[in-house]
């Protein structure tokens, strides 16, 4: 039968179920991405699985987040982590080197692989023919110890492109578009896969940015043919060995379909507070900015940098705005140099950053209050900048370069100037000298792993009780983020290593006394939304709940990583009626909760206030249900309840020995 | 009579006094130099002041401290700052081009004039023949309202240079080497003039790392003579038209003297915690460091950078060490990339940071707590890495380099290469188009000036109490730095413009409780040791105890500018007795303080818990005595306490309208 690329990219790495669309499935996993932000909860909770070295090819740690160091914790942090990776056999790449998602395409996604990464946009590698899933830190950690990654097959979107991009469009308003089609909930468990003659006109550095941000959609991931540009890429990178052509079989079919046609794409533009409120830039009124950013995981390549270069030459930025550039690697850091791009930006007045994630999760360049800030990233959730009242647009590279130049909101078409395609890029510098190797096992037993006082292990969860009598903590709305829960910004994220401390900003935004109540009152229930959990992988926004006691959530509809999370943290993730009042304070009685869950039960019934009955949804997969009864997945797989992948699936720890770095021999040649 | 150059740059420009050290005397003021940090404290007093326009016929403002913008604060000063300069007339340097005093040499310093800058390194501006004083805001605010700049007459020790440096040692080894001489107190009251045949042979860029450091002496500034190396220095910066050749007389004598051979300098490093803990690399135990960090307002030059790419060209950077580079300005970023030294520190792994102050006030890349952090910056007082507990050694750029190599300090000796002084720097870009040009004044009065939440005028002493009943609120030891009582770091800094808010971090390493006891108190005395108030010249560390209460501070010697922003302040700086035995809680009566002020006297009696006597030093110049007598300084010059230049001295506000940047004329012909 026919397959479309998802379907044989699962196939091939299917340990076990069925590729149908709801079904628990098991693949081997070839790759794990892993960043520091989300990664020391990461490593911590591998470590606590016991194993003695990493059971997938390739595992690649990079510090990207935390870098700006205003105090001594970031730097503990790098420390544990150079030396889990340096211990347990996975590459490292310091801070500095640039932002994992463009450096995992540069040296190693490969076409037909599959990647498993502890950060949502992970899926950018789907634009080199990869199935690339974020996860929380949890699951890839057991992943990474051989267990295969579990979860629930998705359903597959064939978009269909035709035409070519006009002058003033760009990748990022293709994905623009769609989440202006789907909104920030319509693309939940599905896949994208992209396929037709237009296609073939979006350069790997253009699919990645739609790959990237298609998440925001709900999506789980994306995925491109891998192709003519396919191989212009990896030949860039001196990997063309690595090259197979991929693409979906003739014929075969999509769970849906839609088409969408470039050459009739205008420029777009993300209003506060979500990237699903999407407008063309020529409707919106003027809006004057303080700030324009150009970065982050998905608009940080050489050409979205070449881009807005072309635009800025021989101009100078507006007086009354900030313009910061972040590039997404040393690699590309190196080519706008050769280039002259990055003088072109310099000269215009842009604040050239270091190559790291920056201001995207607000870690730097936090803007004033309630004054626009225009970003090419790929999130403009509440408080992400770092700054509480924010008000972030997003659009694409062209539309923030003519915006810095105007000093308000505008498209390139208002620009004179050439054209927006830059020239191709020089070819770069590839090497790999600034990211660690892996040494062979003996040696890394002996290695020392540095634990800092802000290293503190995550809570395990007590087994599921029998029956559950709680209080209702909060109520909020739909969309919320987890960046709600674990916020983003350089002060907040700083304490990520440690959940007690994180504790203390949940929810902040929304309710200054959750924390406090949350203790009192030793733990609770959680009301959500629509859609509750969007956003970032991190899973601290379920280990939080389970540090404060929280032991069931209650939302109408989830997203999918942080429901994913919420279950491996052990707590359950109820189905909330829509026509559910609840309030701060209630009582909640769900008598025999294990035991619905263990009977197959779809629904639990909720004693609300001694009398009201509220009837719940327990939405759950199989493999779902055993992990939730088992207390957590840490504690299912301790007890034994996964396998290690055997067989075809195996993916074996047999890891070459990655010639160290340039450094050691060059410094024992002086 | 023959004079030596501190005389005759001091002469030319006196207004009132005479040239005697100790003396009060008044100058006219050329330049003003203002930075973010200590800048919103200095524009806000200036606005106090009531005044149309600045009265000086340059003062520029350079946003380079607080620019990491962790939260909305750092915007809304640099908001401040931006239209403060746009309303008054001063040019304004916004973030990311790069750090003052690189700047100002750049641009704007000149022989045979006077700078008075809101920041201690101001003296940097010695290296091209300046006189160029660091001072507190609020004389700084005074001095750009015309009133000129009052200060005491200091004493001139001339240091004769002979020789040339040898392959290691670098003009870092210079300063460190007087700082190995005279410690961080030998310095007071002096200024330091260069002369001889080694003087020759330092570029200017050399000069200014040695003027910029001499401060940690305790000196008032250093001077180099104007010459050939002036004039190259002049002529790269397109501004050869401005050179005047200037030395001391033949035959002109100094209040003291002493001689340096360059020939014989090895290469140094200062110890935690004092940049006057200097010992020769060579006699160090191996110590393995964490961190190597480049830059700061002492190393940052194209010289500097140079160097250490010199030596790190082909190899990479140790793989436990983090390596950062801090260019100077964007002129000396853009000299960098065009020379191909950015790419070869790049490759070698360097972390390339913005052109700003950073590391060097702990505004990011703050160490692991104890782990040695090794830096090419002026000062390693306890936390002002950002981190409470840290160990910076300082060293000259050379040593950073070797050491990120071998990731232990060790001198560049140890490294094979083909010597230190690296190739001719290129002709740099010059330009300004990034520095606002100054509005003619009819269009400045229309301007708003944006005031965000976090910034707050600072308090106003009440006039000086008769007499004094107040209890000692701390005792602290000798050598403490205005760093302990207005930390540096992202975190702290971002507060600077509020003072009540700053002002719970007062002492906070030093006794947790100070902040609160002071407020429980409602106000106090501080007894200090020895230089009391050294290193910066943030007048925080004079309002912040104003805000608490406290009118006497009682030290056994004080540091320069903090001494006289107490008295801007209005707070009494006592000298306390060497055998004077002091605690926390003591009730100090000291009755006759305003009289004893006013009379003349030497000395005052505190009466101590109601019987022991304590005689207290009125240690004062006629003109301190004035200004604690009126309330502090403000107070003074609102009650026209002090007369605006006129005659030979005045300095009009004639201000050029400089032309605007080419942002306006290239936008226009889009």
């Amino acid at each position: 039968m026919a397959q479309n690329l998802t379907q044989k990219l699962l196939a091939s790495h299917l340990a076990s179920g069925e590729l149908t669309p709801g079904s628990d499935i098991t693949i081997a996993v070839d790759q794990i991405l892993i960043e520091d932000a989300t990664g020391t909860m990461t490593a911590m909770q591998f470590e606590m699985l016991g194993v003695d070295y990493i059971a997938v090819p390739l595992a690649v740690m990079y510090v990207d987040h935390n870098v700006l160091q205003i105090d001594d914790k970031n730097m503990q942090d790098h420390h544990y982590l150079r030396t889990f990776s340096a211990r347990y056999g996975l590459r490292y790449s310091p801070a500095g080197h640039g932002i994992s998602h463009y450096i995992h395409l540069e040296h190693f996604s490969r076409p037909g692989g599959v990647l498993v990464g502890a950060d949502s946009h992970t899926s950018t590698a789907g634009a080199l023919g990869m199935f690339a899933l974020g996860a929380g830190g949890l699951e890839v950690a057991v992943a990474m110890a051989g267990y295969g990654f579990d979860f629930v097959c998705p359903a597959v979107v064939g978009v269909e492109l035709t035409g070519t991009l006009g002058a003033d469009a760009e990748a990022k308003d293709v994905v623009l578009e769609l989440l202006r089609r789907h909104g920030v909930r319509g693309g939940r468990g599905k896949v994208f896969e992209f396929h037709g003659e237009g296609v073939a006109s979006l350069s790997v550095s253009a699919r990645a940015t739609i790959c990237n941000m298609i998440i925001e959609t709900g999506a789980a991931t994306a995925v491109f043919p891998s192709d003519e540009q396919t191989l212009t890429w990896l030949r860039a990178q001196r990997r063309e060995d690595q090259f197979v052509p991929l693409a979906a079989d003739a014929g075969a079919a999509y769970d849906d379909d839609e088409r969408l046609d470039l050459s009739g794409l205008v420029p777009l533009v993300a209003l506060p507070h979500s990237p699903g409120n999407v407008r063309p830039v020529s409707e919106l009124p003027r809006t004057e900015v303080v700030q324009v950013c150009v970065g982050s995981s998905v608009n940080s390549s050489y050409e979205d940098l070449a881009t807005v270069a072309a635009i800025l030459k021989g101009h100078t930025v507006h007086p009354s705005v900030q313009l910061t550039v972040t590039p997404g690697s040393r690699q590309i850091l190196q080519t706008i140099i050769a280039s002259g791009v990055y003088e072109d930006l310099m000269e215009a007045g842009a604040r050239m950053l270091e190559p790291v994630c920056g201001p995207c999760v607000g870690i730097g360049q936090a803007p004033t209050e309630s004054a626009p800030s225009l970003r090419t990233f790929n999130r403009n959730f509440p408080g992400r900048s770092g700054t509480a009242e924010d008000r972030v647009y997003l659009c694409s590279p062209s539309t923030a370069a003519a915006s810095a130049l105007e000093g308000a909101i505008v498209d390139a078409s208002t620009v004179s100037r050439g054209g927006l395609r830059p020239a191709a890029p020089p070819r770069p510098e590839v090497h790999d000298l600034h990211i660690a190797g892996v040494l062979p096992l003996e040696s890394r037993r002996g290695i020392e792993i540095e634990r800092g006082s802000n290293l503190v292990p995550p809570p395990q969860p007590e087994p599921l009780p029998a029956n559950l009598d709680a209080r209702v903590l909060i109520v909020v709305g739909d969309d919320i983020s987890t960046g709600d829960m674990a916020p983003d910004g350089a002060i907040a994220m700083s304490v990520w290593s440690n959940i007690a401390v994180c504790a203390r900003f949940m929810f902040r935004r929304l309710d200054p006394e959750f924390h406090d109540r949350a203790l009192e009152w030793g733990g609770g229930i959680i009301v959500g939304g629509e859609n509750y959990g969007q956003g970032s992988s991190r899973e601290h926004a379920a280990l939080i709940p389970l540090y404060l006691g929280v032991r069931v959530v209650a939302a109408r509809s989830y997203a999918r990583i942080h429901r994913r999370n919420l279950i491996a943290a052990g707590i359950v993730p109820l189905v909330l009626p829509s026509d559910a009042h609840s309030s701060t304070g209630q009582r909640w009685v769900i008598d025999g909760l294990a035991d619905a869950l263990a009977g197959g039960s779809r629904f639990v019934t909720a004693r609300v206030d001694g009398d009201a009955e509220l009837e719940l949804g327990l939405d759950f997969s199989p493999a779902e249900r055993a992990v939730l009864l088992a207390g957590g997945l840490l504690a299912q797989v301790r007890a034994g309840g996964r396998s290690v992948l055997a067989g075809d699936a195996v993916v074996q720890a047999d890891v070459a020995v990655v010639s160290q770095s340039r450094s050691a021999q060059s410094r024992s040649s002086r």
